[in-house]
């Protein structure tokens, strides 16, 4: 039976373009994870549910995006003792609401809250985590750092090659 | 058996200063109440079993009380029927963390959210829904209403002496 | 003659799309309404005798939606003491100004708010009042829920769904 | 009988310590005033007459302050079409919201909003409103204004005087 | 020579749109007006000039609008003692800093501040002010008051109408 | 040699009273750390070294807290691929600006967010993050949890013991 | 071999569209400059390589672009001592984050910022500054703010002439 | 006859605790200022002729410190092409207002605005400019940097001396 590391949760499906970055990523660093839509609004028991059996099921880190009033993170960290991670997605008010619900988690039941729509970088974090008693993936994280300074370099030659083709 | 009729809950004993306007207020019309503490993140059974109980136990409304990021209203709100009503209390943000995730609840499950810090007018939104269906309670409403048209022609009266004392 | 139970009022045609969430919601479970443009700024007469009126009239519940410095729902619960619901709509500033005019109300007048532009969750909160004396509406609401709670998990299964073909 | 030019309201006493600063400038100019408690949300009649009446009272200018959901400079502009000046005055939120809530008026409907806390300003602006007919006010006016530059190069006078003691 | 009364000015030809609408509401009572661009920062000498040569001028009411760090209305208040009008226009931010620049003015130097793009309302702001002093402008202005109430009925019929429609 | 699994961080001895609070959580539950105060501005390249080898010194995660311009996080994570918790500490601004500084970071380079001032939720979500390979810290997370449930529960019926005995 | 007096970065080629602006009016004034893409957190070892060899490769001002938690401007500040000129630039939340996390600087480490998005006035702050030593920069300076007041009054004059058009 | 490089002006004499700061930094340094009060709004003649005449009075920078709708340093940079520094200082609104007022210039006036009330940070960008043309200057801003090294790396060693301290 394959083994689950990462358990991606969003509100709604329409936070799905913003939380497959996150899936995303993962697949690139080759960690298992599943994806659910739960609401913790609207199926709090199948969100009760999903957070307490969390750890016995093998997750290791729960992602969990939501918008507005975004209780999600929160409902799954006041669950489970796995770290879990907060996306906060834009809404009405941009998502500065759901920052600040995610963020702003009382004391003894962190969320640990990356930016705004910031799907892909929970992904990383996530990987990140786990990349502590994984020596591989360590090794993909730090090839993945050099690939994302060797892209920045890129886009830096393409302006410079750009801008000395129009001084020409 | 004395029934109660509105349960006031909040997130920490921190906030009872804040509570106790509602609970003052309920006592003044004549309204039975609970006041319990019970946190949305670190006891969510207790906060899953309260709401869903509160009907089957005669609770026609409940004041969730909290601040920061502020999920007890929205964890009352998505296990009950019976009206929610929010009460953001003040934070390291002021309390404008605490307004929003009380207030942009998702599509289906509303918490009918008053000021900030405002928990007396909680307590009176309360006895204004209980008044719908008991004549006594809406008389004393009315009481009370042309009681704050007094205290308000009070305080303008002391102005207008202090005003024509210094002015003799 | 038919009795009307929620009085639904907007302070502009313009907030029409957004209200009539709140229109479709009541249909739905059966609740009579009237919906009406009144403004409190632009035609305060008609506001203040719709309110003092309401009572009298047989409502129940007022739900009240407005842009900018949106005072509908303050005027109304000023002149009535039956709940009023406030829905902050959209404005210049995103909804900001709407949602902090329509539920920071003084001491002694609440307004029921609810999130911006959630007319939905107005007809929602207008249907849990109802029901604490409805027995037919109350059994109504916990259908939504459980309706609720299915959608959800319809859309979760489309996912998977999408998914393990993907994965194919 | 003696005239009164400008109407100082406020929605409650605890606002007199700002309020005050507008009826110090009146006095100051000469300009004949009233002050009274008034509140948009719990003597809404009152308000109303208040408003109505002003234009025939002879009243030119209403101050209006408040703090919060400020209505009460909206429902006098409502009411009367002599020009009103709304005070937002600091709340909970600093008056971040009283300022909104004042100045964002739909489109009709104006309110001329000064700062937060700006009674003084409010005054000064009545009296410039008033001297556009009265040539002794615009003469005091002028005179202020100079009084201004000089209190303001007194202050840097005292600042150089200050920093060459200290230097010698 | 024709008499104007009101000054508009605006800091950038961008800002046209929206104080046309200052100028839409003047035309249509008859109140003789100019409309400039001029820069508090780009042409402050005209600026000043213009601000201190208003009274002279025989310029009633002066009304400013800018966007940003909006100094326009401060700077014609600085130098003016006739009342200035500020409108606040939108801008990266959606506005908030243009309003806050505009109406958080020091002591000494009010600027009568209207809503975010709200011309109009400066406009009648403006009226309302020259209304003081002009019989036909207060009758004009009672008219229009009327004819709001109305358009706000009319609004109101058609949904009436639309609304019983839909249920034939 | 004594392994150290936790390096906090602060950008000055400012901070040091919030910090503190990571400190006794993570010696609370036996974890190993050490403290330092290390700025991204003021000493960039003490900053750099830092996170450069806080993965060959062995640590396992780093906490860094600041405010302001809040950076320390962010370079932080910008040079080491273990996982960075940030703490946004109050600032002139109360925090928003420290908590945006802290949780908007760009893609490719996550920051765990905890809250304004939360440093005892970063020890925490240090915790939880170092327990996913440490069955004793589970363990102590576990108890932990149960623990905060039974302080709620003190809290909950010292209201309850204070309420009857007024009421006697 | 041609010397280069200004520096600008950025943090991703998104930026480029904006930080364009500064590099035309650098081009405009005569003032030789380099455009790079250099992000703070991706590439942090290149970012501190730029700034600490600026001054001996003869820069003379650094201009820096970022959005979100940009941290760019900060990083080249605390790695130089010549002057550094952030450009906030617009993200999910508008850019109030890039605002305040490019200006709230700690003491002892400044960065010079100008508006959200105002790449144009970064160059012309820079160009102030290197006129300060170059009496040709500052005689171009002195005609741009000419032309400036040109340019407003050509736009003054086109209203003008569209309005008294549209009169005939 | 001394030549003065930096001018430091200050909107109201309130200001001074805070802008003292910037002359602490100047002189520290050696660096010649003088200090005055001049109002953009109350004192706009003296602001436009200080500004004016700063170049030919040999001013190299000015720093403007001011608050709430803060337009001082916009004002200076409208009527002098020397670079003009702002500091927005701490307001009603905690200083937002005086950021904005400061920051967001229209295109053509750069105003370099530093932090609320980081008037420490502007003398600090004053010596940083006028740094670029004088070698003494330079050699004092990298002994600075140095000195904030060094204390930052005190405050370090003090924190761990108190813990070693406490853990014996």
């Amino acid at each position: 039976m394959s083994r689950v590391d990462v358990g991606i949760v969003m509100g709604s499906d329409s936070d799905l373009p913003v939380m497959e970055k996150a899936a995303e990523v993962l697949s690139s660093f080759g960690v298992s994870f599943e994806m659910s839509v739960i609401s913790a609004h609207r199926t709090p028991h199948k969100a009760a549910a999903y957070a307490e059996s969390a750890d016995e099921r093998g997750l290791k880190v729960i992602i969990a995006g939501a918008g507005g009033a975004a209780h999600l993170a929160g409902v799954m960290a006041s669950l489970t003792a796995i770290p879990v991670i907060g996306v906060p997605i834009t809404s009405q008010l941009q998502g500065i609401d759901s920052l600040l619900s995610t963020v702003q988690m009382p004391s003894g039941v962190p969320v640990a809250t990356v930016g705004v729509n910031a799907a892909k970088n929970a992904g990383l974090l996530a990987v990140e985590i786990l990349a502590l008693s994984d020596r591989v993936l360590k090794d993909r994280l730090k090839a993945y750092r050099s690939e994302l300074v060797k892209e920045v370099e890129r886009k830096n030659q393409a302006i410079q090659a750009s801008r000395s083709e129009r001084s020409e």
